[in-house]
């Protein structure tokens, strides 16, 4: 096969086969297909579109570029999240014991974060003691006994992918949906797990800003899922405002403890509790239903509150800490979790509204601070930054302070400041509120 | 300026700047931007276009990046030529000492062809002893003594396009009207003529295979060629057949000499008195013509003729030649030149109409006997090529022969006939022929 006349093939906007689709994924993970050419055939992808079919043959073919999971050691059925980000997600570190304490295995490999706020990890190791580099059989062992496990990745999971997605980010080829789409669900597919719950954020602290684009984007997530044969489903979240009042690293682990106990943010705990609910329902937890509906995931989140209410997933959060080695102390009692050297308030100059304007400057504001990464290898602060003390639609008078920046000097402490006070706007008019969970798409 | 971000603004439709062009052509040259993100870009533009702003303005930064010529010291005034390449393609033999022979002078520049025949440089060097890298004092002397000079281009004319074509032509990035325009005038521009003539060949022997795209080339390129203040012309000329009898590369010079003493098969020669009278035109002595119209090429193409008709054109020829060294014997009696080893017919297997099919298929045929070249440094042969006895229309007799293989061996001479039977069928209807020049565009 000839590289050159396959771009010409996707330029003209010909379908590609299956097996020319899989001779460019490997010809260019081996290097046999030169960046210069890649980059083209990606623009041409970018205007020319890619089918169904060819969007789950790409995903395939990258899935199968480097090593898969076996998780054939854990007992259950076994199901996977992802999100496509936003800012204070803290999700994870609450649905995990939820799960688990159902006797839902959940086998979490994530990867550090590059970006505002650090990654799943990087919030779990601001634990003293917490080892997220826990060998395979000690990481599957703690599955099996009591639920739930997490690690950092050390396999080589869709190396197609990595390749890929670092020439798009240089060309300006990120933005077309087939290999966004292929892209995230990739690396799902070589994580190996039975369903896949997908958490797809639309709004100005999201990859997609509008529902509409969300919607697509869930749309060829799923129907990648079920072409490959694995059970999908995916929820639409806002992420115009930080998810809960936390962002930085200890302090969404202090959150995420805060919503185990009952204390909760009442949207991060409505879409905790819809993320929850999809995956029992994958799970098959809650019968054989065909299809996920509106009855099927009141119940699964029902299900899923009721771990809350009755401790079991306090418990099982802590269990979990334990087994990975982490100070539980910090658990139980979070104010001795490491304190940033300086609190700052962000005093409301106006009375009105506050109206979230971009979220995604709350994330700069910690990523100025120093909980975020962005290189591969920046060490990351774990005690700095944000704590939103209001939200979207609350009333605020001059001079009250609505957020709290955590930082351990001045000057990132003043640029934090102005970022938040950027974020938000104090409006005379009350906002619109929209749902914090927009629909799912299976 | 980052690059990323311009390639972007061009995927998105937007204009770019005179200082972004230039900005890119200079820094992709310097080698500051990288293969993988200049044919991101390239297919960018494949799909969004550029202006005629833009246009001109890439092919004017491909222009200055690298060496022009300075023509200031020939006296009167400069008409360049280009053709967009076809079969049999020896005008410029022709036109040049017509020319000359009218005191207009020839200063002409050529490289060396990559493809099916040689360039010019290569059919005059089948001519024994025929200098064509004569120094550029040599070059203006003999211009100013006897109105007509060739060299093969040793400046660095117009680098930037060397380097972007070269990466189109791997990145499926070639077809785009805009980048087309700008190569082929980027080094005309470097040239310096005071006007050009363009010869743009639509048909199955030329790189535009329509009438219609071909007059939309010519009409950008006369575009940027009235906006970077030259004048030109462009004539758009019939290659749905080889022009001529002769394909090859001494075979061509016997073809040109023959024309320039009268002897002209008549598409040939009317395609050569067309373009060498908007040459004339463009000169300034046919008088002071606002605009070329019909009567005033008529006016050109008479005085071209003329130069045939009164001897003065082959006259200067043979001047021409003795000026470069060249042996002016074999232009006098041209059953010198060098013969192939074998001489083999092409003949008929039905009876009924020639009808020329395809006419790259008569240049592969010459590559295929040595005539051509793949690969820059490739040696050629100046004696092998093809004879056309006849042409599209022609009524052929089953058993009769209407070409000539010059074959240097038996395995070649038998592809070449398989080419060139291939390149005609045997029609019982009569085709359509079209004149053989369809428009001129100023």
């Amino acid at each position: 096969m000839r590289f050159s006349e396959l771009l010409i093939k996707k330029r003209d906007g010909a379908r590609l086969t299956r097996d020319e689709i899989s001779y460019i994924v490997n010809a260019y993970t081996k290097g046999e297909i030169p960046d210069y050419q890649m980059s083209a055939f990606l623009m041409a992808v970018y205007f020319k579109g890619m089918d169904k079919e060819e969007t789950v043959n790409l995903t395939k073919a990258m899935a199968e570029s480097g090593d898969t999971l076996d998780l054939s050691g854990i007992k259950g059925v076994k199901i996977d999240k992802h999100s496509t980000g936003g800012i204070g997600d803290k999700t994870t570190l609450i649905i995990g014991p939820i799960l688990a304490s159902l006797g839902i295995p959940v086998a979490k490999m994530s990867g550090r974060g590059l970006g505002f706020t650090g990654g799943t990890i990087d919030k779990l190791e601001s634990i003293d003691g917490f080892d997220t580099s826990i060998p395979e059989e000690r990481f599957i062992d703690n599955i099996n006994r009591i639920g739930i496990a997490l690690s950092g990745q050390t396999k080589n999971l869709a190396p197609a992918d990595k390749k890929i997605y670092a020439l798009r980010d240089v060309t300006g080829t990120v933005e077309n949906l087939s290999l966004i789409a292929s892209s995230i669900m990739s690396k799902k597919l070589a994580a190996n797990a039975d369903g896949i719950c997908l958490d797809v954020t639309y709004g100005s602290g999201a990859f997609m800003k509008t529902k509409e684009d969300a919607k697509k984007l869930a749309e060829a997530m799923t129907d990648i899922g079920r072409m490959a044969g694995k059970r999908v489903v995916a929820l639409i979240t806002d992420m115009n405002e930080p998810l809960g009042h936390m962002v930085g690293n200890n302090l969404e682990v202090i959150e995420a403890v805060k919503v185990l106990k009952g204390e909760a943010e009442e949207r991060l705990l409505d879409v905790c509790l819809s993320l929850a609910g999809a995956m029992i329902y994958l799970s098959g937890r809650l019968g054989d239903y065909e299809r996920l509906t509106d009855e099927v995931l009141e119940k699964g989140k029902d299900m899923a509150l009721g771990q809350i209410k009755n401790g079991e997933a306090y418990k099982k959060f802590i269990e979990f800490v334990n087994a990975q080695g982490g100070d539980t102390e910090l658990i139980t009692n979070p104010d001795k979790f490491k304190k940033a050297k300086l609190k700052l308030p962000v005093v409301a100059k106006e009375q009105g509204y506050l109206v979230s304007r971009d979220a995604s400057l709350v994330g700069e504001a910690v990523l100025y601070l120093g909980g975020g990464r962005e290189n591969i290898g920046d060490s990351i602060k774990p005690e700095v930054g944000v704590e939103l003390l209001m939200k979207s639609g609350d009333k605020v008078a001059i001079g009250e302070t609505y957020a709290f920046i955590y930082a351990d000097d001045e000057i990132s402490g003043d640029n934090a400041i102005k970022c938040v006070e950027a974020a938000y706007e104090i409006s005379a008019k009350l906002p619109t509120i929209e749902s914090s969970v927009y629909a799912f798409v299976e």
